[in-house]
């Protein structure tokens, strides 16, 4: 019952946590309340990506007539695509479990909570309790749906991602509060299957992270595509009755009504029942986890890592802070890194990849830049794919074409921004990414010919 | 009518050439016998990537009950799929018309000759003969397919890819000589549209340049799908009647009798007509033009780039070879490179990609590697997608972990491959390819997977 390590959280953060340190020798518990894999696994990254699948299909199969193909009566099953969400996620958790054993790291179900500096105590759902002691705690419980206030969730009416993912019917109107990425999604999802979709951003542009052109280019998209985006709107007033009439403000539309609500306003930390008597862990100002250079806590020996310590809640960056809070724990000279540079991706179609800087960040930063843009329309392999649809837009410094930031809307962008992301890691410049080869007929290209095209060199535009 | 440059051939050495020395400033040429785009874009790559998104559509119709979907009356219709496939590269072919007019490159169409040094005739379809002078000549009229003595391609019975890509109805039967990228695509192709595709290659191995093991997975999953697939097998003898006998030697299978042959075994120079008398460009063995470090034939002022000057034949490397020519010409200092480095890609499902050494090619040049392999199956985003088939292996140096091959089988290969060739352009090692965060939940994770995995520090496998 002694360990070198004890993870609490079987997320993104906390599984590979476990699973780099059992690597590395230690011996190792993992403990989580549900089974592994965390909200990424169970409640999000992974079964969305399902889900999105199915809708994306959905929309291909009305479009047959286009690649000369033809079919009849497109229908869906609504449970089957749910149902085969979560089997997605059952065998990619039961995978973590897997893993486990392959990697010698204990895992325990129950709800942890610290005692004392090196002492935990594990309730399981029998209520039995077991007492574990470790040299070393990581703290990566993550973090839940944020409830609005004005907001009861009831899971039915009134939703947040986790209820939708198990939603039982195709709601015939949704309003979505909140255009972050979860909100994006479910928008594209709900209003491919049929719902009539109203999206709702206080902000001035839906993904509020992303560069203005990209949101713009997703927002007219979606318009297309039937969804009103509302953004600069707030929701005032809510009467939940048969259906929920929301009062709006800043939109031209003063109210909207519809049959359910996704709330989809960011995250909050899970430190509920976790520190125990005596035992105080500094907090900052917005309800996270404080940790130093080395991710460690004010409480010696006690690390966090993954949402628990904050935005930007991806799980990518979950599970490499996690990666350096370990070695920074267990290999000698390591100097754990702070992850700054990650990218960010949005899997609604068109989809939305980016890296490092906006625009608008970059004029806030006065940073002297150029930007480079190729259009999806002058690729031939997006033409022939049948997806002309999006661009990439390189910000790049104006003296050595560094890559700044990298934004792209379109077919695969989420897997195109890998590219990027090793450009920018490497901090290579325009004149590397346009004497790389890339293989034709890629949408990678683009990637060329963005670089080219802040020297005003593009080949195809 | 005279030119800085005139660039005989328009597909991507030419054109890609042509519009280069125009954005140099230079007054340019571009002379092609059919109109511009080249093999590549009217009777390659592009025409063939929109024939294989119909096919990989109509194969992922036929599944649509995965994805909780239902279609009925799953059809196509032969023609429309082939009549797409054309107004894609008319598309693409008219839009590289509009390029030359926007990079102010000069174009006509009509059949070319040297007569001297800096003399060219051309002679349009109506027979007018036109003369220009240019400092500078590029040879680009590219290759085309080579035919094989024991088949009279008549393009309808016996076919090249050219006609293949016109065929008028799917053929009960196909039998395809050559198992490189052409052939193996159109094996896809015509299997998935209900040819039975006998798949004939007289080395151990289909996809002959790529790595062992990618060839054997799509081997083997051609042979699921009900591909014949016959290495190490020679055509002997040939019978055309109302069908094709085919006598085979090396095979268990004697022969094979079809209805239609394709034959994709590599190409040849385009060289006919070129050469007016008293001008001899030297060639090399194979009968391409022989090229120096500057892409200059033994004359002078008189250059090849592209499949005119050899292998591999493939438009990226062609495009790059003309830039790097071009530039050789017109800019003060510029060294021109010699391609060396270059993605490999095949668009069959599972799609195939790969840059640098083979497993076999390491052995040959007795470098001590080590192996990094990741399978699709452990990779959420493929699971989620419904493509859990494939693998990235990398292949390392032993004491730097500098990468020198990488190859990937599975979905999305082909734009994957593009952050590899870029870490192979930098020389990254996987200490810079395991440290840099790729997107949650992407494909291109596993990269950074097989990386760690060189290190035998997978988090999961």
């Amino acid at each position: 019952m002694n360990y070198d390590l004890i993870v609490i959280g079987g997320g993104p953060a906390g599984y590979v946590g476990a699973i780099r340190a059992g690597q590395l020798g230690k011996k190792v518990l993992c403990i989580d309340k549900e089974r592994a894999g965390g909200t990424c696994l169970n409640w999000g990254c992974i079964p969305t990506k399902a889900l999105l699948k199915s809708a994306e299909l959905y929309e291909t199969f009305k479009h047959a007539e286009e690649y000369g193909l033809s079919v009849k009566e497109v229908g869906f099953d609504f449970q089957k695509v749910i149902q085969r969400s979560r089997a997605v996620s059952d065998k990619m958790a039961k995978g973590i479990e897997f893993l486990f054993k392959g990697k010698k790291v204990d895992y325990v179900v129950g709800e942890a909570r610290i005692e004392k500096e090196n002492k935990i105590q594990v309730k399981s759902s029998d209520g039995k309790v077991t007492h574990y002691t470790a040299t070393h705690i990581l703290i990566a419980t993550g973090a839940k749906a944020r409830h609005l206030p004005s907001f009861p969730v009831d899971g039915e009416k009134v939703m947040t991602s986790r209820e939708a993912l198990v939603v039982k019917t195709v709601p015939k109107s949704i309003a979505i509060i909140g255009a972050g990425a979860i909100g994006v999604e479910f928008a594209y999802f709900f209003n491919a299957f049929g719902s009539k979709v109203t999206l709702l951003e206080m902000m001035p542009q839906i993904l509020p992270v992303e560069d203005e052109e990209s949101a713009e280019f997703v927002k007219k998209d979606f318009i297309k595509k039937g969804i009103d985006v509302l953004t600069n709107t707030k929701v005032t007033a809510v009467k939940i009755g048969q259906e929920i009439e929301l009062t709006l403000e800043g939109a031209d539309q003063k109210s909207v009504t519809v049959e359910r609500v996704l709330v989809a306003v960011g995250l909050q930390a899970n430190l509920e029942g976790l520190m125990g008597e005596g035992l105080t862990l500094n907090l900052d100002e917005r309800g996270y986890l404080k940790t130093n250079d080395r991710y460690e806590t004010n409480v010696k020996g006690i690390y966090g890592a993954g949402d628990i310590i904050g935005p930007p809640w991806l799980a990518h960056v979950a599970s490499h802070e996690a990666i350096e809070a370990v070695e920074g724990m267990f290999v000698a000279g390591k100097k754990p890194h702070k992850i700054t540079l990650f990218p960010g991706c949005t899997y609604c179609q068109p989809q939305v990849a980016s890296i490092g800087l906006t625009e608008k960040k970059a004029k806030e930063q006065k940073i002297a830049y150029k930007i480079g843009k190729f259009g999806y329309r002058a690729s031939g392999k997006a033409v022939a794919a049948g997806h002309p649809e999006g661009f990439v837009k390189l910000i790049v410094g104006e003296k050595h074409g560094e890559v700044l930031g990298a934004h792209i809307v379109g077919a695969d962008a989420t897997e195109m921004i890998a590219e990027l992301g090793l450009a920018m890691h490497l901090e290579a410049t325009t004149d590397e990414l346009r004497s790389m080869i890339h293989a034709h007929p890629t949408l990678s290209e683009m990637i060329g010919e963005a670089a080219l095209a802040t020297q005003g060199q593009a080949i195809h535009s």
